[in-house]
């Protein structure tokens, strides 16, 4: 596996050949106990889409994973993780060592305060409420130390969706939004389609609807235009 | 894909031939807003194994999903259902012309009380807690109604395992519980794998850890002897 997937990047001598990129896909589960949890809506297939784009232009790509249950994308090394808190862990130490992230996974932005350890009995200990506790914002933090290291961040959103964008752009300090509505049955979680607009600082470009492998692409190119160029050889 | 399935019945000519069975599978998503979601581990496989089996043993079998990426097996009608309401409907519809019901379903037991109709934002609308009611309770719900049909109910636990499954079985009045401790690494969510206990109100089968195909072809054995034998020709 390790070998195969080093020829597949020794192959792609691809534009982004040599590039250190970590990618992150899915949802997070944040448990109530070992059998409930928290969740956010995500089929990972965006993100996946975008870990596999990268491998073929020939990035050096980590994939850090919540549950999902997709084919892990040639040449690609992932990283399963649960909460946010392992998927914060995770991306931070890959991205130690990159030159740049895209954060397409679902984070969840709450985790209930207090996770049981074992399964909660309705009669015995039923669960009138759950009190929730903010989960770090891997896309902040990693903004905030970022360097000159390129961060793109994703906002999906039912209302608003280019405000919000904007706001999540300047708040955050990344590079580049990526915003999708996903009230819009075309750009929805588990769809083989998008609908995006890429929100930079300077310019925005609305996509049209295509597949999420396209829209991969797109991202892909939009990184490539972002990184500085290599030290000549 | 009706006539195909029509087909694989008539060719199944097996020992439950003429019987109409409804299996439940899946988690089930139980939304606080359209993006974030109180569910259960449950990867589905289980429920989608008992499908299969009932189907070859030629039963015209009715799937009632949760939420879950699986194919569809050969030769059984699947209904798609996100939260335990939409179970409830769908399965006692199915089980009102039914012979028999498996409720391998891993269905939450609460619900947010109030499911907002746009995502939540942090800043302007920040999550305390989410305050929970009680679903319905689905095994409970048929096993009142079911006269002489055979009602088989799952019980998911992580502690006092055979206890808790002999009280489920005496307070839904179901003719079987299939226990699984879920805290063991052989037989939790997601695991090709299973460990179970079949506890009925006379006698308890200790199975071994085997393939979940293999252990719903147990519970389809027992299912059959559970049944009335048919009118005489």
């Amino acid at each position: 596996q390790i070998v195969s997937a080093a020829l597949y990047r020794i192959r792609a001598r691809g534009d982004l050949a040599g590039r250190r990129i970590v990618i992150t896909a899915g949802p997070t589960h944040e448990p109530v106990d070992p059998v409930r949890y928290l969740s956010n809506a995500s089929s990972g297939k965006m993100g996946y889409a975008i870990a596999a784009a990268a491998a073929a232009h020939g990035a050096h790509v980590t994939l850090v994973s919540g549950p999902v249950s997709l084919p892990e994308p040639a040449g690609v090394g992932v990283i399963h993780v649960t909460t946010a808190a392992q998927m914060l862990e995770a991306t931070q130490d890959a991205f130690a060592t990159a030159d740049a992230a895209i954060l397409a996974a679902a984070v969840s932005d709450y985790r209930p305060e207090q996770a049981a350890d074992h399964k909660l009995k309705k009669a015995a200990e039923p669960i009138d409420n759950i009190a929730l506790a903010e989960n770090p914002d891997i896309l902040a933090t990693l903004s905030q130390s970022r360097g000159s290291r390129v961060v793109i961040g994703f906002a999906a959103e039912t209302d608003n969706v280019l405000e919000n964008a904007r706001k999540k752009l300047a708040t955050k300090g990344c590079d580049l939004i990526v915003a999708n509505d996903v009230s819009r049955d075309d750009s929805t979680f588990g769809s083989d389609t998008n609908r995006v607009t890429l929100v930079g600082p300077h310019d925005e470009t609305e996509l049209d609807c295509m597949p999420k492998e396209q829209v991969a692409e797109k991202i892909i190119e939009r990184l490539h235009d972002l990184l500085e160029p290599d030290e000549p050889l």
